[in-house]
């Protein structure tokens, strides 16, 4: 998750993300990559949403990538969960 | 959304819409489109790494969009608000 040029969406608002991803692109990325788990996919979807249809209608999904991620307990001997993972790749 | 091979998410629990899909593809579906929009986006998520990492291995994601939809607003004069939308497309 330290590869440069990619937004980790938490529990902001939908505009900080936003506002991420677009200071990448003016930065001069060609590529940005929109990453979530859990809840916070649903949020990943309206950032990318948001970014294309109100400020950057240029910009392309590249590829969306669906996974699971296995999250290990912080109690010892507890089931690990999964949680499912997006990764949105932009391309300007 | 009334397309046949198709699946959408709402608000009830993840192994309905697995067993939704699993069923589709022992009738012979090659394909089942897994649609949500809004909050159910993740639950689509889920649905489809189940399908493909507990009940069926061999089948790949064929394609992933997202999108918005403008929803009518039920009062007359009030704004429409727009919903993320998310289709998966399994391939057997």
């Amino acid at each position: 998750m330290s590869e440069s040029n990619s937004v980790l969406i938490g529990r902001k608002p939908v505009m900080n993300y936003v506002l991420a991803c677009i200071t990448l692109f003016h930065g001069g990325a060609k590529e940005v990559h929109v990453k979530a788990r859990g809840r916070a996919i649903t949020l990943a979807v309206d950032v990318v949403e948001v970014v294309r249809r109100r400020f950057m209608p240029d910009v392309k999904y590249k590829k969306v990538s669906i996974g699971t991620e296995q999250l290990t307990p912080r109690e010892e001997g507890a089931t690990p969960t999964n949680v499912s993972t997006i990764e949105i790749t932009l391309e300007h």
